[in-house]
């Protein structure tokens, strides 16, 4: 069993839940030769603290559910520059957990950029850096031998970067296409019961599910991120974010939206990339799905992929788009692919 | 790029499936720094053959496909005890696949274990010996420190054990319910349309869907041994065939079927392991299924199967229950799997 030497950077809901999801899952992962020692956690909002004999991801979730900052972890030290300290506290993990930024990137594109640079293991749920930066973080961590994972970054935890890198290698996989974002997805479904698109928008933010401003998911740039994230990853097709044609939801047709699902022919905001004649294809718009299509099944916050391949035919994964727990565990399957990938 | 020494146990429609997709993922196989060299095919059928240097998938497939036997292949010699000459012809990886024997295991147990013994690394497609002896096949391949894999006993190609020994570790997989018998599946969707179960049988045997003594698949034994298979492999049941409880789909009532279908709520054939208050409970038995449950989407010879985690709900993998490219897939992907457990 090797002890893996971790940093958190972020312990809002995503960082929360990789610390409920790697005590949950201690002895299973033990099985499969994988332990943690949690060295640090940075986040301004909670406290930044380092302990280089490891902290207690329990000791670490009362503390904050208790309203309490994490500089009252007994024995720890405050870590006020967590990419300066990586050497010191021999981080071989870093799990990239800050907000989406998908202008710049944002701080997670430094972290990343900055713990790569250093040597360690990146895993990120962050789409900003995957989005904007793949190629670049790619080749940089292959030159410094380092794996970067970003399964979370693309429908939470439900592994659909696992399985195109996994069960699906060498099978010839030419397209996909999925729902990939939970907000719309809710939406879509709220105005097929009946619903106008304004009533189920702030249904959705009083659940918690869209933001005060809802353009990111409304206008579709979230899942346009996921659509450049996986044709890079799963396509290896080399597109950046606006090489993504993208059309939201707020201009559909309540009226349609109901009498087409009565039909038996939902519509779903749909992102996909095929090979063009030249280059690739690749877009986001809401499309009217056939009665048998996999994809009519994926509801509310449930997403799906479907990926199309020369020796399967079409596979289609489904599961969670979002939540504590689902994004958390993303990380702990990052990191089992890490040990896997580099301590066999 | 290191290129693995394979020996073909059968050279049948499996067989000839993992020479097409061999020689179709060559380029993307050496990219993940994988190769093959085919040193061995042995089939009484079609004749079995020897050759230390390599031989060529395209030029096997040319030769049965026109007819021929193998021991045509210029250059190679007969091979006439398979086993006995793994270590002389540096056999690193056996492809076991035979048919399957559920009752004894048949000669595929003696391949496996015999390969295993001999310190090769397995890829089975045959259900017998891993729905029969994987307890002793799994503790033999450990005590010789080499791989045991059999994505290709469930569903054929679509990863369903790769997800869950990747994507899906450390997530909690407490259960998991599948349609996993694509000739159940195809008679009951027949029966939906209006035939009855004789029918739509004699509809299965002329697609070459059913056997003629088509008893495997329509009492549930198939389903049952892909039961015991996941049980074992997925959640470490410890299960043997026997424990499956099985009911088949000769006794449906017809009208029931097709009335219930055009109701929204189907009956498919369900094979499904959860743990009970002593034990393992495991079974297969048709069921009826609500609307929404994403097994309704499985339709004909594609299969599909759930499982229930505790970091993600439900996760739905969908994809092809048999098919010549998509066994031979399953080859394939267990080989990346043994590449990437032992060589990274």
């Amino acid at each position: 069993v090797h002890a893996w030497r971790l940093l958190l950077i972020g312990f809002g809901t995503v960082g929360r839940g990789v610390a409920t999801r790697l005590q949950a899952a201690r002895e299973d992962l033990a099985t499969h030769g994988v332990a943690v020692q949690i060295v640090g956690v940075a986040d301004p909002a909670v406290g930044s603290i380092a302990c280089p004999d490891g902290l207690e991801p329990g000791r670490l979730l009362e503390l904050v559910h208790g309203g309490h900052d994490l500089t009252e972890y007994a024995g720890a030290r405050p870590l006020e520059e967590p990419l300066a300290q990586l050497t010191e506290l021999g981080v071989e993990v870093v799990f990239e957990m800050t907000p989406t930024d998908l202008r710049t990137g944002g701080v997670g594109l430094t972290h990343v950029r900055g713990a790569l640079d250093a040597g360690c293991h990146v895993a990120t749920t962050n789409k900003g850096p995957i989005a904007l930066a793949y190629p670049e973080l790619a080749a940089l961590a292959a030159r410094r031998g380092v794996q970067l994972k970003a399964e979370g970054t693309v429908l939470s935890g439900t592994p659909v970067l696992n399985l195109a890198e996994n069960g699906l290698v060498g099978a010839g996989t030419r397209a996909f296409r999925g729902v990939l974002n939970g907000t719309c997805n809710f939406i879509l479904c709220q105005m097929e019961e009946g619903c106008s698109y304004a009533e189920a928008l702030i249904g959705a933010q009083e659940l918690g599910y869209a933001e005060a401003d809802p353009t990111g998911d409304v206008e579709g740039w979230d899942a346009a991120a996921k659509v450049s994230i996986l044709a890079n990853l799963v396509l290896g097709a080399g597109i950046v974010l606006e090489d993504v044609e993208r059309r939201g939801i707020a201009d559909l047709d309540a009226e349609q939206i109901r009498a087409d699902a009565a039909a038996g022919t939902p519509w779903r905001l749909v992102g996909q990339a095929r090979r063009a004649k030249t280059g690739w294809r690749a877009e986001v718009a809401p499309r009217r799905l056939a009665a048998d299509d996999p994809l009519a099944r994926a509801r509310g916050a449930t997403n799906g992929v479907v990926f199309e391949t020369d020796a399967l035919g079409e596979i289609t994964i489904v599961g969670p788009g979002a939540g504590r727990d689902a994004t958390g565990h993303a990380l702990v399957a990052d990191l089992v692919a890490i040990h896997r990938a580099t301590r066999p």
